[in-house]
């Protein structure tokens, strides 16, 4: 039985209508709202709209669908099919609606694609960049009309797409004649989607596809940068580079500081973290098979620190109260203006920040992980020089930033260092003997199964002896000091446990972790005392922060713990919570996220409706200032012990030690202090 | 009697109505449609908005006004008029209504100013810059409130004016900070109007008034800048130098080859033509008083030549037909994109072209002018090395572009030189004895009164010897010639004439213009049988593009003529049309209107209303092709002749030689091609 007009029926969307007989199935799957990619327009240059016309009965749908449904396939239909292997496929826009017919849109020919980011939680991202690139003809240029190529370019544009109104980069501008010229009066566009319309920033002649996008995360220490196919979302590639800014300080204030002090401070590091851009991105194309001007888009996220000194912006405001940043908003601009060697016409993204010292990087950590979309009590906690630390769920959020200091990252602990091969990561100290065994980054046997010395053949030692300790190195060497009584609950060496593994100089204690023979300089690596004051200062600032927002969102249990950032994810979340850096929640209920403001940025690089989301939330949560809450001093106080009350933490029944334990009680108030709620 | 709600009249405009009592003036005069300056906002800063409050009976309006009829002045009110002179007036928004009462503002209190032009119409231009500035008083930042001084300067702006949705320049961003704090939360903000917007170009600290443009016409040959104050239309210096592309080539052609046979052709040229629009500005600046970074705003005319050059576009493509140009549409960018060193928010508007061969220096002579709202029917003639022509009224509107070349700029003529001290700019023959007296330019006499040699003082001795002809006097001379019959029609030496002015080298034929001792060489100035040749090209060419406009129009005669540029406004109009420069009209109805093109692009700078005519105009005008049409091939070579024939030209009976003076009558047809309308 056939309609007066016919029935189509997209799949797996299920979506279906009635179309005017002769309509192309491209036409017809916009009409009835299914997207469908298309770069040509029909013109049988891109094949993306590649679809399957299904055969047989299907009386689920009750129709039935034959083959000649459709109008059949022209010779330069079925050599463009051929060519990309679309064996009984079909062009959406070449096939012509007779009767009814069921079509199958396969994955690769779906507008907004979406890629799948494995956390916590599974989440799919949508693909919707701010560039999306389109084939056109236009019509020569012709005596008597006067137009100019670039009018006569917009016609055509509007003649088959829906496009708000359009200006152009001068740089395209400039390559607009020679290019429709070369590619005989066929271009690519490409096109940014600006907040009023949008603008043509380049012409390439003939069919050229090929969109790109770069997400970085400024970190004070480290800078993390992906390249990503915009079409795709694929990361083809990533690169990593120290912040050369580490020389005018290892922290924020000591950076801050340096442009104070400096008249030429914020040039010098503003110059400096341009420069890393520049060979960041030079580098990640290069590993990807492009070039840095391939990179039409850049998304950015960093503290407010890093962002100001990016944008050029006197970061001086940030070092005292009441913190004033210059802006809150998002920022966009071409990248040119800041100087950065990308596509001539790219622009650049800064996600907006919440406060004086929560940046873009929280902001790409919060539309990472949505917590502001979960029914779940989440407390985030993204560790860097600062700490910043989420608390909430989509009834309400608050966030605030701890000033942790450089300890977690191997910085002002004696042995410290980054965690790059030979840093001792993982740490057990054996409760009876209390020596202890380790691993280092880059070996994979733990250091009691080495086998070092002259008699050793070369290929049976460890390809690394021990070089120093890194963030979760430390973590977990001061928390198993602690749990085999070397350390008191108050951080000081216990005088009792004597053993030559510990030394004493004066009252300070210090505790030899690797021996001269598993070192690369001979040389014992020991704990101090100053560093497990260090490490506790350190994550005093991490719990206080954590309780006072618990304390101000009126919450005494979190749901699920997320751990944030490259120190998050290599940290045993056991020894977090043994040592107190997190509140007590389920130990399977403590997750490491990785760069999750990374994975922000490169959300926000792939779908720009994200990047409204973004704003919006930076402005909706509310901000904790810590740096001037009794409170916070109040906590940070309270939680500078190293916690044994298994009453705050039943989390760690069984691997605290219990008052029982032959250490000194700590004073009361103090436990008082941590156990409140 | 008083009526329920007080009635407020304000002079000179008449504009009366209720307001509530209690409203200042200014929002009375706002209520009522009445447009008085402020900046401030009534914060007792700017004192832009000073009134008089009228005193005594007013029985034509029916109201009585005393000056209790609004509040008194406070101290600081009487202070700030004091400080400006402005005994007997009162700051509109400090002054409150309280029973009715009759407002006299000031011109210099009024928003929109005009300034009027003088041209051959006399018109007024109202002053509504793209730039204006406004001063702000900001909350300052506080502990506990996160919008940054971006945000907080937005919502103070938005408190008190009604403006569009704001960005900020990454510039002007990065002085905000300092900028509020030094002006202790308060400062004066530039605001540029863009398509979708208004940008914060500028950001200074407390109350800092001054916004400046620029406006330039870069001629294939000179190039032009007046620099205006943006608040009141002034010129506060104008400044003229060569286009430095002379180098590259004399005429356009000439440099469209140079771009397409130098590969590196384009950006000497845009390089040169940017050093010397930032010399400009900079001199510009200076002679005012100012520096090249007070220019906020910055409008070029120029052909589209010269136009694609200045935005580093080949202007290849114009060098050949279909001419098509790159754009046609006005362009808007910062000035810093351009590499032009004004403000740094600074941008450029270029104002449209109309085809390959018409600029935005026709388009500007247009919007100075308005031929296209006037009744009578206008030629405008733009001579320069190209010489563009518009004809039409309010109905209709052609345009061309004639290839007239540099001749008329004194170029290509042997003895010819620019417009500069020592040329010759006017000529008589004496009829009888064939002797010529001329001027210089730089000299009040003429030559027949000047006494040289080494008997006579110095002081007597004329300043200026003569160093050659400028375009002007070439015209002059030739013309004379002509009228001394020296020359015949057909432009050859007339062999009958004989003299010792008179030269002939074989059939060539010259004319000593100046001896010897009239001259800083010492050698005779001659007027060549080739120079003749030169300008009758360039005229016949200029005629042949009028006549055909009037063709295409079907007119045959026009009310009024416009000579427009440089050359324009210093030819004598009797002698263009002696020579057939121009078709035929009454000659008080033949204007010199000066560097129109020049005016257009103040117009634009003032006017940002101007630049959207300017669009309209632009796309409305009807371009006529010159270069391919045969009927102007047709014209060009009617019009070679020197025209002689008074039914063509009725207006120049009595001026003419008659057919019945002694010269070869011209062949029959030639006359017929001319005088056929």
């Amino acid at each position: 039985m056939t309609s007066p007009s016919p029935q189509v029926i997209f799949m797996p969307s299920g979506r279906r209508g009635r179309v005017q007989q002769g309509e192309s199935l491209l036409d017809a799957a916009r009409q009835l709202g299914v997207e469908i990619e298309s770069i040509c327009a029909g013109r049988l240059t891109c094949g993306k709209c590649k679809v399957r016309v299904e055969e047989g009965h299907f009386p689920k749908h009750g129709i039935h669908s034959h083959p000649d449904h459709v109008t059949p396939a022209s010779a330069e239909e079925c050599e463009m099919l051929e060519k990309m292997n679309g064996d009984g496929h079909r062009l959406s826009c070449q096939a012509y609606v007779q009767d009814d017919v069921l079509v199958f849109v396969p994955e690769e020919a779906r507008a907004h694609k979406q890629i799948i980011r494995k956390s916590a939680t599974e989440r799919a991202i949508e693909i919707v960049p701010t560039v999306r690139q389109l084939y056109v003809e236009v019509p020569q240029a012709e005596l008597g009309e006067h137009r100019g190529d670039w009018g006569r370019l917009q016609d055509a544009l509007a003649k088959e797409w829906d496009l708000p109104p359009l200006t152009i980069d001068l740089q395209a501008l400039q390559r607009l004649q020679p290019a429709l010229r070369k590619g005989k009066w066929a271009v690519t566009v490409t096109l940014r989607d600006n907040a009023h319309g949008m603008e043509v920033i380049d012409v390439l002649p003939g069919y050229e596809e090929g969109i790109y996008g770069l997400a970085v995360d400024i970190g004070s220490t480290t800078v993390v940068g992906h390249l990503c196919d915009l079409r795709t979302g694929a990361v083809l590639a990533t690169e990593s580079t120290m912040n050369p800014q580490v020389t005018y300080g290892e922290d924020l204030m000591s950076r801050i500081s340096y442009a104070m002090m400096h008249p030429d401070g914020l040039t010098k590091m503003h110059t400096a973290i341009l420069e890393t851009l520049n060979k960041l991105a030079a580098a990640a194309a290069r590993q990807a098979g492009l070039r840095a001007r391939n990179i039409h888009e850049a998304v950015f996220v960093g503290n407010t620190t890093m962002i100001h000194i990016l944008l050029g912006i006197d970061p001086s405001e940030l070092g005292g109260a009441p913190f004033a940043l210059a802006t809150r908003d998002a920022v966009d601009l071409k990248a040119r203006d800041l100087g950065l060697r990308l596509h001539p016409g790219a622009y650049v993204h800064v996600l907006p920040s919440e406060a004086g010292h929560v940046g873009a990087d929280n902001v790409g950590v919060l539309i990472a992980e949505e917590p502001y979309n979960q029914d779940e009590i989440q407390l985030i906690v993204d560790i860097g020089t600062n700490a910043e630390i989420d608390l909430g769920n989509r009834a309400r959020m608050y966030s605030a930033s701890s000033p942790t200091g450089p300890a977690f990252e191997g910085a002002q602990i004696t042995f410290g260092m980054r965690a790059a091969p030979g840093a001792i990561e993982r740490v057990r100290i054996d409760r009876d003997t209390l020596t202890a065994r380790f691993r280092v980054i880059g070996e994979e046997s733990w250091s009691d199964a080495w086998r070092t010395g002259p008699d050793v053949p070369l290929d049976d030692q460890p390809r690394h002896l021990a070089a120093g300790i890194c963030g979760s190195g430390i973590i977990e060497a001061v928390a198993e000091m602690f749990l085999a009584g070397i350390i008191l609950p108050d951080g000081r060496f216990n005088p009792d446990r004597e053993h030559d593994r510990v030394r004493f100089n004066g009252r300070k204690g210090e505790y030899i972790l690797a021996t001269g023979e598993q070192t690369t300089t001979g040389n014992p690596i020991v704990v101090t005392q100053d560093d497990v004051r260090s490490i506790q200062l350190a994550k005093a600032a991490l719990y206080a922060g954590a309780k006072l927002l618990m304390l101000r969102a009126g919450i005494t249990k979190v749901d699920r713990i997320l751990l944030a950032g490259a120190f998050g994810s290599y940290i045993d979340t056991k020894y977090a919570m043994v040592l107190g850096l997190i509140p007590d929640c389920e130990l399977e209920k403590v997750y490491a996220v990785g760069n999750a403001a990374g994975d922000g940025a490169r959300i926000a690089l792939l779908n720009r409706e994200k990047r409204a989301e973004a704003q919006k939330i930076a402005q909706w949560i509310k901000y904790i200032e810590t740096a001037v809450d009794p409170e916070f001093q109040n906590e940070f106080v309270g939680a500078i012990h190293i916690p044994h009350a298994t009453d705050a933490f039943p989390h760690l029944a069984g691997i605290l030690p219990t008052a029982q334990d032959s250490v000194p009680a700590p004073r009361r108030d103090r436990i008082r202090g941590r156990a409140r709620e």
